[in-house]
């Protein structure tokens, strides 16, 4: 190729054509269904939290006129109804029980259904299988499918920057709770949903959803209560606001807690973590480290004892032929994130530790001046390499006479298994004593008597 | 240097001269005080292994006649007496507690004494301390200091050959008593006690070792309880031979148990092992790994939370001024075992891997022919790579249209941050769909962008 047609390939990498080749775009006409970050320019993220304005921080003197009333009511109230019936109420064990189980649906509507499902398209549900996650989801109260999912997008998209709106870099408290109950001080970065607003069960949840809230949230359990065992008030305390309040704390600590305890095993690059305390609060998105790699897996845990009652849930609506096309990551990239995770702490541990110098960094001896020298000095040739024990004679486990005997000769044949096969720590600590290569001893520098064990393997870059 | 001098200098090399230096040669005249091992030839293991006469292997034939009476007896009467006495005697809890307390004290005779003082000068003992653990020593009834460190150092030096008296490859049965109840097949390889045979409280024990047995093993168990509080018969059958039991398979364990069971995180190289279980039964010295890598070592066990009660009485026997110059292993070379280790897991499971191809494995396209080619199948350039995106196209997690967008673009600002700042797991996938590398698209090529993180560090052979 001419350096001319050079010249021009490199113009043109670095002006791409505007637009793409119509046979791979396949986008709705309709304004809602076209996808909200198709025109974003590719230094979206830089310019916008450069750019864009922000509300000012929360301080004593503004805080009560940026409340967010509407959430702010809602998680007062249902904690008060539920001290006021734990005061006033007896709980009967048939509401407990019952509370607990609704608390399981109601948190799958957030987890396998908001979250993995609609938030990250991690499988396929039937009809059926959608309109019982949807109704279910509403009764956790957190906001219709569309306004969640938006959020959560945004919150993955942009983790732990400003156009995160749970960023976890301000603090448990703001990513926990404190997002929701002032005003979003900023926009949350764009997050294409036009996937949902096709879809008939999220729009249908949206239109109605006030009236989902309160038939899923309060007027089932109580129904259920009242008809079953004649529990009409404890229903509403219990199974309906009591109930409600774990389910909100529950999920709310994916972005608190799940960002806050744990390990990183799969990248450290971001706040994401895995704790079992995190997946038993969460009906198992406690794994979130994994979560944040690889979003559109269907499970969280990978490990079958790991706790992840969504995989589960998920794994037995395929069986029942609710749910297909599961998503899962390739097994292979995901070991590879757990490699590069242990290869970095092991790269540490091999700096933090000293090794022996090589054959390039020490003097090269003739056999008569390590002969004169090794009268002055202990000194032992094993493997081509002098070596200076002085302060190893006395604390040879083999006693000091095997090596008394040895200086001014070459022990290389006793001392690789002739009369002791040595362990590697001792390879190891004789190559830290390296003082001198003999001229012409490299008859015996085979790679594996000249470089210790330890040194065989290590942790490289590139 | 001429070629002659380096054709002499090899020379040399190969035949050392036959005597050491006498300056640094400090040996005894007497024959006892020679070590034993001072002028055996630099091949000694493997001629004696092909050349020496061993005894045939047991067989139903032979065993009867090969059987070591002694041991035999000592090791069936122990136990006999014991059941005998649970079967007919009241076990009293003072007896129960001073049993206990007396196996504790007798085994560490053994741990503390036997083993890391004298058959591995792991510390000094002063006289009063030594006097004390060759009694106790000689109460726990496995023959005397001279016979016993003469064993365990040829245990050490030949570890899992048959020089080795209990070579752990023959089995957990013949490592853990087998190897006492025959006539050993063997002599055991040679292994020098000289420093020993000097020792006066070593030479006095062996002197009076019957004497000791009786009066340690037996006559002070009953004796205190008989006097303490009348239990004279408890006193014998309990803690003089139940105890005693407990002692011989618990101090057998660290030849059977620490061979088999558990983890090798120094080396596995032999048959050593590291285990909890085996520390709790043996007094601590349940770290066998460590303690065949560094056996000058006092410890056994090097973290703090570990179970190694004789560590714990040799710091005590220290900090009482009773012992001193406790020998550590240099830190640096035992997590250069450690790190060895784990490198060699984290190797295994990267040749398990796949990983991307570099661009000298790839084909060179160039600006156009990419434009051309993508306009059959979905390629996408991404840092001077060219990727084919057929199957991940509907896979993506942010949505099918911000790939197909890309489609015969130049897409690297956008991955790389400015549209989404994508993990290292989306880097890792990305480079597995490299087909091509982009004609002067290297522009783009910075190290970083062009190797996946996955690949940044590895474990390389030296
Ligand atoms: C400076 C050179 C040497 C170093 C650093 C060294 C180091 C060690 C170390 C660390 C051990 C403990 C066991 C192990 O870790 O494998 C050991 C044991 C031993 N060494 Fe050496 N050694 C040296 C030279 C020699 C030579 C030249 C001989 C033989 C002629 C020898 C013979 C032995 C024997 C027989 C043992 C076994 C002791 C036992 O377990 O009872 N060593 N040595
Ligand atoms: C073949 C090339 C691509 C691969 C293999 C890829 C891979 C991925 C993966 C694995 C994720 C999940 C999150 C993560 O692991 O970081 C992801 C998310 C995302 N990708 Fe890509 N991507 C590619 C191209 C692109 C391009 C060209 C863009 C932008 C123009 C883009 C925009 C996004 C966005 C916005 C998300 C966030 C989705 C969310 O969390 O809601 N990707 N991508
Ligand atoms: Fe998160
Ligand atoms: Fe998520
Ligand atoms: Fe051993
Ligand atoms: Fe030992």
């Amino acid at each position: 190729m001419s350096d001319a047609a050079d010249a021009r390939l490199a113009q043109a990498t670095l002006t791409p054509p505007l637009t793409p080749p119509s046979k791979w775009s396949k986008l709705g006409k309709d304004k809602e269904e076209t996808p909200a970050d198709i025109n974003i320019p590719d230094n979206y993220v830089a310019w916008t939290l450069k750019n864009q304005k922000a509300l000012p921080p929360i301080s004593w003197d503004n805080w009560w006129k940026e409340l967010n009333y509407i959430s702010v009511m809602v998680l007062t109230i249902t904690p008060a109804i539920s001290i006021w019936g734990l005061c006033t109420q007896k709980l009967r064990w048939e509401t407990f029980l019952f509370s607990v189980f609704y608390y399981y649906v109601t948190g799958l509507g957030i987890t396998a259904g908001y979250h993995r499902l609609w938030a990250h398209r991690s499988y396929n549900a039937s009809k059926p299988l959608q309109y019982f996650l949807a109704m279910a989801g509403a009764g956790a109260v957190e906001g219709s499918i569309k306004w969640w999912s938006r959020g959560h997008r945004a919150h993955h998209r942009y983790t732990d920057t400003d156009l995160d709106p749970y960023n976890a870099h301000r603090g448990l408290w703001w990513s926990h709770i404190g997002w929701m109950l002032v005003k979003p001080r900023r926009k949350p970065g764009v997050a294409d949903i036009s996937d949902l607003s096709k879809n008939d069960v999220v729009r249908w949840q949206h239109r109605w959803y006030i009236q989902l809230i309160l038939i899923c949230g309060f007027l089932i359990p109580t129904v259920v209560c009242g008809l079953g065992w004649g529990d009409w008030m404890g229903g509403y305390v219990f199974a309906g606001a009591g109930r409600l309040c774990f389910v909100h704390h529950s999920t709310f600590c994916v972005n608190s807690l799940a960002h806050w305890l744990g390990e990183a095993p799969f990248d450290d690059k971001h706040t994401p973590r895995d704790h079992l305390v995190t997946a038993l609060v969460t009906i198992g998105e406690g794994y979130h480290n994994f979560h944040h790699q690889f979003p559109m897996d269907y499970r969280n845990a990978i490990k079958w004892y790991q706790y992840d009652p969504t995989k589960w849930f998920i794994w037995v609506c395929q069986q029942l032929g609710l749910a297909s096309h599961l998503k899962v990551f390739p097994d292979n990239e995901v070991r590879k994130g757990q490699l590069t995770m242990q290869l970095k702490r092991l790269r540490e541990q091999q700096e933090g530790l000293r090794f022996a110098p090589d054959s390039n960094d020490l003097p090269v001896i003739s056999w008569e001046s390590y002969q004169e020298q090794s009268l002055k000095r202990p000194l032992i040739v094993i493997a081509g390499f002098i070596h200076d024990v002085s302060d190893f004679i006395d604390q040879h486990p083999g006693g000091p006479h095997l090596i008394t005997k040895y200086i001014g000769r070459d022990a290389t044949t006793a001392f690789f298994g002739g009369v002791y096969d040595h362990s590697n720590a001792a390879h190891n600590l004789l190559s830290m004593k390296r003082v001198g290569v003999l001229h012409g001893g490299t008859q015996h520098g085979l790679d594996d008597k000249a470089i210790p064990p330890a040194q065989r393997l290590r942790v490289a870059r590139y």
